[in-house]
């Protein structure tokens, strides 16, 4: 077999077999196929596509090309939760102590943010102490304990996706769809998760823009975990405007905290339900979804769930005071108001712009080495459909030390994020389809 | 500006612009856009094409990367040709003698074989003593002298090609027209010439298949050439069956040599006095077709073609004395003779298990390090229409050193080449359009 045919073949469009796939994945990483090899083959998949079983192959090639997590020895199912990201999404932060304290074991392996506002790992460690950087045996006690950890990866999880997707990330070959849950889907596998629901999101402030993308993506990815058998579920949700109230990552957390106090923002409680719904369902912990949210408004109401918020933290090394005061987290000693500009209804909370907003304030990062600021951030006053007087708040900025030329382009981007309109405006589900 | 933006942008079948060209291929040539982002790019030309602008760009920027010959204190027309490459294309060894002869300046630098049987250059070698290194001022100096010179491409013309062109090579990116089109014509153009004929070969033995993806090669390269100034022709012809009867380094020589004496095969004729003929019309030598036609049968039947010939080798150090002593040349010191099966008419002659064949004689290379045997080859006794009788001599293997596994290949290869039919079979033209 040789690299260059193996791209021609790809190029024609013409179904590679397991044996060529194999060969080209584990070709690049022993290194006898090269980077610019895979860079037009990753071309070519952009323009022809992978069919259902090379998109499974493919995956199956990425976890075999590192270490896996082995939860054989728990007798329990195992679940876990990824989203495509989007902006302001906490999911992470509420979901795994909720469905931890309805006794589902959640081993949780996140990354950080690049591009946007920080990743469920930063979010994390704005709270003083956490302590992220478990490994493989205290990541597997914590869950025998206390039945959830969340963990960053490690690095020898799928190092083929991680030299791949850098790849992919200078070569405009981010964008296909085999290749996206490829490299998702190998994650949550090699993780050791064997219930899995994914968060499919579309919109402005996601990297897919059309709900009928999403879809695509989501039944590629239930489709792939079926021929790898794992159980994998997804929710497709949209991502206009920010999901909460809160953008950044200290705001974020605390966002979080309220959320499992019950006061949730409708969102953010509408997603959570959604997946932590899927999961007790596919655990056969419940029958039905309508037995799912009566355990899960349940788990919050009686503080449950809050609960093992406090244990997650505490076992992770976290300061658990946090949880009743919110003066131990890190927030921006500046504050600027955004104001409406008119009076009416919010036609449009534009999510990038936001993002660009906070990222601009100090929230996120350009390069891995980029230090966040995890009081930089922005809470949303006013969302879609809101009804606003003139003069009032829409938004409030959060920041530290930022140039005047940084702060006057980031209130210029929070600005535009907001459109008023004088007719009344629905508010949309967040939940578009599952 | 940003390599990946580029890629991305010609991903959506976007236009680059002039200077999104000379950045991408001028940053590759200097490093800092990697082959990584090269290959991806080539991939996406593949699927989405250049516009006739964009290659010229594409050109423009190749020409610019190295060094240009020029002949701008010459005060006459230099004229090259170039073939898109087929198998027994010995038309320069002809043509180069016979347009000088005519007094046309005549600068040829030429390539050597890969994968068939030997370049001009590797032909023009099996003449002992032979030299095609040749300075620029020597170069430049026998052109002045006798109106022609041959030499083998310096390394520093047209860098971006040579490093793009390996680079194609090994991701299936090398099919593309635009890229085919700036590869050819900037090395014309950089070479100096302001008269260029392209004779485009489309069939089994060319590169390229049909006849409608030869006339759009050949109007690109034209539609380049206009938009650079460069007065450029095409002639499109036909390489189903080995132009003339020899295929092999010294045999062709050799058969070059008895064209010149007036024995000419009728296909080697024709598209010999075609390319001529549009030579001599663009450097307004002629005015006509017929006129020029005249002017190349007399300089062929004075002797005065063969005798620029005897000139060129004796300036370039070779042995002159070969042209009326085939002894002096390397040929095959065994032979095989294929015979006809069957009597019949020659139905088809495919020239890609003629050049099999003798590649596997030891006539081709695979690596640029591989030697070439000058004295293995082909001569091919019977042609597409002749009429044949059962166990006549189809044609003549030569040969020296070889394993008895790879002639018996060989053979079969020549075998295969050959289909015969009791139907008359009509003779085509090898010239197509022009």
């Amino acid at each position: 077999m040789r690299a260059v045919d193996i791209i021609e073949k790809k190029k024609q469009g013409y179904t590679l077999t397991k044996e060529e796939i194999e060969f080209f994945i584990n070709g690049y990483m022993e290194g006898f196929i090269e980077d610019y090899q895979m860079s037009a083959w990753l071309m070519a998949v952009c323009f022809q596509g992978l069919s259902f079983d090379e998109t499974a192959y493919l995956t199956e090639c990425f976890i075999n090309s590192g270490d896996k997590l082995d939860f054989s020895d728990f007798n329990v199912h195992i679940a876990d939760k990824h989203s495509t990201g989007g902006v302001g999404d906490k999911v992470t932060l509420v979901l795994i102590p909720l469905l931890a304290s309805l006794g589902v074991a959640c081993a949780k392996l996140s990354g950080r943010g690049l591009g946007m506002t920080g990743g469920t790992i930063d979010k994390l460690e704005s709270i003083k102490g956490f302590n992220c950087a478990l490994s493989e045996d205290d990541f597997k006690n914590q869950i025998r304990k206390i039945n959830a950890a969340i963990s960053s990866q490690t690095p020898n999880l799928v190092p083929a996706d991680g030299k791949i997707y850098a790849l992919r990330d200078v070569t405009a070959t981010v964008d296909n769809m085999s290749l996206i849950c490829a490299s998702v889907v190998s994650k949550k596998i090699a993780s050791g998760a064997d219930i899995i629901v994914l968060d499919v999101k579309y919109g402005s402030g996601a990297f897919i823009k059309t709900k009928e993308e999403a879809r695509i993506l989501a039944d590629l990815m239930i489709e792939t975990g079926a021929r790898l058998n794992k159980k994998i579920d997804a929710v497709i949700s949209a991502m206009e405007q920010p999901l909460g109230n809160c953008v950044g990552n200290s705001l974020e957390v605390m966002e979080a905290i309220e959320f499992l106090k019950g006061k949730m923002a409708p969102d953010l409680y509408e997603i959570t339900v959604e997946i932590a719904a899927r999961t007790l369902m596919l655990a056969n912990l419940v029958t039905d979804y309508d037995m799912a949210k009566n355990y899960i408004d349940d788990a919050i109401m009686s503080g449950r769930a809050l609960n093992k918020l406090s244990e997650i933290i505490e076992a992770q090394g976290g300061d658990k005071n946090v949880i009743n005061d919110y003066s131990l987290f890190e927030i921006g000693h500046n504050t600027y108001e955004i104001k409406a500009e008119m009076g009416g209804y919010i036609s449009r909370l534009n999510a990038l712009d936001i993002a660009h907003s906070c990222k601009l304030l100090g929230a996120g990062r350009d390069k891995k080495s980029d230090k966040i600021d995890f009081g930089a951030g922005c809470v949303l006053n006013k969302k879609e459909g809101d009804l606003v007087k003139h003069n009032e708040t829409l938004a409030t900025l959060y920041f530290n030390n930022v140039s005047k030329e940084r702060l006057d382009e980031a209130i210029n981007y929070a600005k535009s994020a907001y459109s008023i309109t004088l007719d009344r405006v629905e508010k949309h589900s967040v939940v578009a389809d599952i």
